[in-house]
């Protein structure tokens, strides 16, 4: 398996066909998968935003004040009003915001960025990365797309997989990792149910969420400093002979530690 | 940044001397990334045990009581036994346990693995993974380390960093990836603090736990089954010219979620 940025891509503003600026500067293999920070993509999507444009609500302002009196750091009841605008849960209130989004992913501020925006104060991930991913891996199918008479109509597999990404920290382990919060290709996780080791016993190992390990090794190769590369291509990753499942954000039901914050309060 | 699996281990056993398997396998280079994973390296260090070496004390047959109570699920008192044994905290204990083992890691069981285990019903992690690591770097650092008169002798750099690495879930995302418990020769994280994007603006991303990363790229490659291949080379990763820092698992005083999980009791 190798990993390799993208080189030469300029800054990426509003209406930016990201998959044409790829496939200009890559000759991508079907089997490839295209790892795009959501930074980019929100972006060129247009997920700019200012303050201004998120006046605070009651709930906003509450957050605001409570974080101020447990933690003493003002926080801009604007910044919290586009928090919540952006999530369908909100998980913890204090020391920080930490929500579900409208798509499903569980993070610090819904994601916003507060760093990385030229003429913006805020950038918002995209509204629907799974939708993003769709887009920007038709625009690479239609870049590649073989024309002559005998060969086939492009298929699914004849085109490189997608992934948007984004960082975030996590519980019980320190430091933010690279993650997957949108893909199109490629299925979230592989399925070692039912195998045996050398030995003839069941694999301890179930599921494996190969977005996010493909994402956080991404990570590694992508630098978000001056000499941006947002964009990574991992060449040669071998999904084997397993069974996938598009399982990626848990749901509430199964999630322990999402029940056990729901009854939880920070006090300071 | 390139991956591939040390072909043609042989099955590991107590007393094997990993760093020389791996070093007769592959031509190492000083920079490289070596990750092994948890399993061979328990088996080499003789972790396998059988249940009966773990008799049910009275806090061990309460949580199996408790859990079949809730579940229906009958756990070996002996089991949890053996989970308390290897914890020094227990964070939940139902529907399942888990537990900060004794070396800082938060996992499912005390990492305690069921399957892969020739000869034993249990294969425990490694006790410090940590010392693991550099034992092997060590070996690999011995068998390559130059002897020429006009060589300087190996020093930290000349010897390709070591990670022993598990895989394991979490909350809010489905599946498991691969994580790192034990690493030499590398640090854990590389800071973006201070730096800044195109525009001058300071990074969102800050600390960025590059051993977690690495240790998700290699399970990508890995394989578990009949074929195993436990062992990756990570070769021309590049850590940049960052800080780099050894925090990895977080304490209780800054993980919120842990503070939650404390506070919590699963009703069934």
């Amino acid at each position: 398996m190798h990993l390799f940025a993208v080189p030469d891509l300029p800054e990426i503003g509003p209406g930016d066909d990201l998959a044409a600026l790829i496939s200009e500067r890559v000759d991508l293999r079907p089997d490839d998968v295209v790892c795009v920070a959501s930074t980019v993509v929100s972006k060129a999507e247009g997920r700019t935003a200012d303050l201004a444009d998120f006046p605070a609500g009651p709930r906003a302002r509450e957050i605001a004040d409570r974080l101020a009196d447990l933690t003493g750091d003002e926080k801009d009841p604007r910044f919290a009003q586009a928090v919540l605008e952006e999530s369908v849960d909100l998980l913890m209130e204090a020391p920080f915001l930490l929500t579900e989004t409208r798509f499903g992913h569980v993070g610090v501020n819904a994601g916003i960025d507060r760093s990385n925006v030229p003429g913006g104060d805020l950038l918002l991930l995209p509204e629907r990365p799974g939708e993003s991913a769709e887009r920007i891996r038709a625009g690479l199918s239609g870049a590649d797309a073989p024309t002559g008479v005998d060969t086939p109509a492009a298929t699914a597999t004849d085109t490189p997989a997608v992934l948007v990404t984004d960082t975030c920290g996590r519980p019980f382990r320190h430091g933010q990792r690279g993650v997957a919060i949108g893909w199109a290709g490629i299925p979230a996780s592989r399925d070692w149910r039912g195998e045996t080791d050398r030995d003839g016993r069941e694999l301890g190992v179930t599921v494996e969420n190969v977005i996010d390990e493909l994402a956080a090794a991404a990570n590694l190769v992508a630098g978000e400093g001056a000499g941006g590369t947002p964009v990574v291509v991992i060449r040669e990753f071998d999904f084997g002979d397993h069974a996938g499942s598009d399982n990626h954000f848990r749901e509430i039901e199964g999630d322990f530690v999402r029940q056990a914050l729901r009854e939880w309060d920070f006090d300071g």
